[in-house]
């Protein structure tokens, strides 16, 4: 019996020596999770580039008839400069941070993939600008109608180059804020509430456009301003919505085993859900308090509740996901008020959507995630807020006090087609 | 030589003890078959997400000018709240059902996602979900320009939480019908036809829209309306073709093996084909007919035959997925004019579409299955359409004598737009 | 000693006997890489048919707002016909071909797959067919606003059934081209400079719109007609730009390996890279010579700068990827005027887009890719624009002196959307 055993520790040890690699095969292989995480990244990369169109969509619809071609030539104009920045400069800057570091390096960005990083380089740089792109889509449309083209391409290169990369290398990068303990899975503080407030720091520099407001017996009245399209404004709600699916499913960064892509779906559940909540919230409140059932209100509750999730769209429960999209939408409502009744002329409501909405679901996160902390999530929040919000202030200012901002009053009355691009947006009238 | 026998098989022995996982590794890992699986639902579902902004292009563009917003407020409302309540109750109504069995229980859905399962329950729900919108979608376009939105919230409630996952369980939650043998891969009657018939229950109750039909000489003559946008309407169209990639091609439930790889893409060939087919056929039909090169026959041509070939998308040769597209169209075409005969008002054309096609596309499984037979499929489709029609005529009743359903006529002479969200879609001519 | 020895040679023998498949699992099994290769075409081949929309939309919004409706039934129509047709005989006329061939045989494309082939067959079918789509898509908005509509699906049959398939296989069906050592990676040649080159027959053959060229002092004048819709061209040139992450990634034709994967994501960045580099360009030019930023050079740059990376998206670096993008985008410019000097109408610039860059991106492919040489890009690119030109030369003539080209005076003057399609565009102005 004893001799029989002996042979089988033998067979047994050859197998062992052999066969090292095959008992990972069990589960996934390195390489196949190599494939995974950069199929991840590349997917998740297409779906937020569609947000870029959604912005552009969104924004073309709000605005009026006489600025479209603008919006369009901003947003094309910020996808590309936005990406060439942040290969020159912006991605280094971020991500070649040092532990609890401040930033990174100004380098380029190169490629030099091996199978051990879990991912192809190429991919993940792919993802990661598309976020870039999605930040400075935010402040476009906030100060539409009255802002020079190139002056805002300079905005944009300074946000793309400088105060994105920087404040977001403190968390994805490892830097500081990271070490400290914040938590923001996708983006409500990194991506929308900075970029919501290098918006309020342009609408802040610029002023409101010429008959926004007006003022009956004292008070502060806001003159309503067609918006061009509402089905072009509902179809970028859509796609911003399904780019969402990328921007939170995939800030998972990995899809090569059972727990990340469980992780994936359970994400894009939560998203899903919150933007769902957010929209009827939206609904429902202007028509029980305004009489009717604004359209607008509800495309912005849909972002609002989105923008509400991505801090953590992983821990909570659908049924928690859902509370947080629709007072991400309240929060919206009456943010969208008040920054009326401050005179502040936000075309676009980007401001109470990105800022405001992803201030709440930022601080909200240790509410269903233990791992976070009240306290270190509000150190996070009002760090990146401020970092953006004077920043983006002094940039603005500089701009408009060297090559000027806003359009002139001439200008303006023509509208930004006429005046800046040289082609009317419609000629569907004719 | 005995001796030497003994001994390998002891080695042997002791590999199989050590190696059994291994040896399922020359194929796919259970791991890989997980997240293959799962990120085809999830895939999917972001592909069937877009035939909801594809919809709401679809019937932005259709409806006059001043119902758009509407549209746009209904299809997002829709979106977010079959959403919700496929989650709250809908989604274990249909899938918690027993085996033979014609009712789930009405339970929130939870996740709790095993390997074994082979898929994670949220990517299932996912995908699933957005099957439940599409249904919606259905209904929505044929009642415009006269219902009221709440109403229409409250229906698609009952739609989303009712109707579509009582009758969806019958077959896809393992109840009756899927015990009789019927067969339905991905929805013609599942969907289409349980939207339709929704619609078509929806237009009775309803009536058509003033002016829209008038009477010369006895004969009742239809008064053309005005689509606001023909551009909106084909990427609808566009976006709800591409959808339906994921819609026939996911329905497959698998894609971590060579044969469930394989199926997919022959569904998406032969998808592809029958619509392809159906657009042609709108068009040769308009031409030969009536003169001109209809668009909107084209469209609804490429839509009808989408939904003929998506009660079985697998079995058919190409050549034969291009017949059940073409005659698909052609029936749509022939139910468009019957209905207009008839005195129904279906503002996009969604029964032809969705309801006869689908009815067409599920009778003539049996052709290339022979799995099935025409008795049941027959069983399945009047079961299903009678079902929704029954209870989707029921509520439209019932919310007709209770809260209301159409809007007043001076309301309708405004336009929904005004009267009923507060915004105007289009200031382009302004 | 020695007998120990023995019996672990058995226990190993046994092992090898056993396990032989086992030890390829340290990387991908051969059913996984098939799995992940068929993915990758269905991805692709989803992303491929956004470009159909991309073109409608594009080309929509470039026409005037009398022949929006007609552009549609073209886009959709042409997306019908050019997959039926290469289903029939194209797939097998391109494919079909023996090695160092001219040209394959007229037979229907059948499916069977084997795990062998590394993919489906339905996935590859499925990708390659969208590649036609495009390359018809490029001729329809050339030759707008005056051809009839069925001499253009007659057209259609000829490009998609004869026209690419030949020339297409004379390099990606292993033909003469292949053998001689052409390259072109994804198409700038072979699909775009293909289909730029039927564009500019179509446009000679069939002369300028009415009322485009005027004489001023014995000098030619453009008379600018105002695009119908500038946010429908923008959303068309995002669709386009996303469609392209599949159209240049996937021609990579396999993500089953490190390797694979890794040129996919490379190639991502690489394109983007690209089309960015030819919007700053586009933006750069018309503002320093022109004196507005004008967002239709800024999209057709772009656009060029897209198609000039599509000979060669893998081998350059990003920064040399940039380069291309420009001056891709600075030979569209040059293109543009240069075409209106010559009193050529192409509507939306698809000749100067799609041919001028796709030329320039096909020679300058040595300069990155050291397997090539000039000599070789030079007769590839002469060959298939020389090729496509004639036959479709010849084929627009054909059509013109049988069934007619050219829509009447009169029913240019009402617009395509009244006289051939008698459904209006737009009702937004009633």
């Amino acid at each position: 019996m004893k001799k029989y055993l002996i042979k089988l520790l033998v067979g047994v040890t050859g197998f062992f020596l052999l066969t090292e690699v095959s008992f990972a095969e069990t589960t996934m292989s390195e390489e196949g999770q190599y494939i995974f995480n950069s199929l991840a990244f590349y997917i998740g990369g297409v779906l937020v580039a569609f947000m870029a169109a959604g912005f552009c969509m969104l924004e073309s619809g709000l605005v009026t008839t006489k600025s479209v071609s603008t919006i369009a030539a901003k947003n094309i104009g910020k996808f590309a400069i936005a990406s060439i920045i942040f290969f020159l400069f912006g991605y280094n800057l971020a991500y070649g941070i040092s532990e609890g570091g401040f930033v990174g390096s100004f380098s380029i960005w190169s490629e030099s993939s091996e199978i051990g990083t879990g991912y192809s380089d190429s991919s993940d740089w792919f993802f990661q600008t598309m976020f870039v792109c999605a930040t400075v889509s935010i402040v476009s449309g906030a100060v539409a109608e009255r802002i020079k083209i190139w002056p805002f391409f300079a905005f944009a290169v300074v946000m793309s180059g400088i105060i994105y990369p920087i404040s977001m290398g403190w968390q994805w990068g490892g830097g500081w804020l990271s070490t400290a303990g914040f938590s923001d899975f996708a983006g409500s503080t990194l991506v929308h509430a900075c970029g919501g407030a290098g918006a309020l720091a342009g609408v802040m520099v610029l002023g409101a456009r010429i008959g926004r407001f007006t003022s009956r017996g004292g008070k502060r009245i806001m003159v309503p301003f067609a918006a061009s399209s509402i089905p072009l404004t509902t179809l970028g709600t859509f796609l911003l919505w399904f780019g969402w699916f990328g921007f939170n499913g995939f800030s998972q960064l990995a899809m090569g085993t059972f727990d990340d892509v469980t992780a994936i779906t359970k994400i894009a559940v939560n998203t899903h859900l919150a933007g769902a909540a957010g929209t009827v919230a939206g609904a429902a409140i202007t028509r029980l308090l305004g009489g009717k059932t604004d359209i607008i209100m509800m495309l912005n509750g849909a972002l609002a509740g989105l923008v509400a999730i991505t801090a953590e769209p992983l821990t909570p429960s659908p049924m928690f996901a859902m509370f947080i999209g629709a007072v991400g939408a309240i929060i919206m409502y009456f943010g969208t008020k008040m920054l009326e009744n401050f005179g502040l002329d936000d075309v676009v409501g980007a401001i109470p959507v990105h800022m405001f909405a992803g201030i709440f679901g930022t601080l909200v996160v240790p509410l269903s995630n233990s791992d976070t902390s009240f306290g270190t999530q509000f150190v996070g929040v009002i760090s990146v807020v401020t970092f953006s919000f004077v920043l983006s202030y002094a940039t603005f200012s500089i701009l408009k006090s060297t090559i000027g901002l806003r359009i002139s009053k001439e200008a303006e009355r023509l509208g930004t087609d006429k005046a800046e691009v040289g082609v009317v947006a419609y000629s569907i009238r004719d």
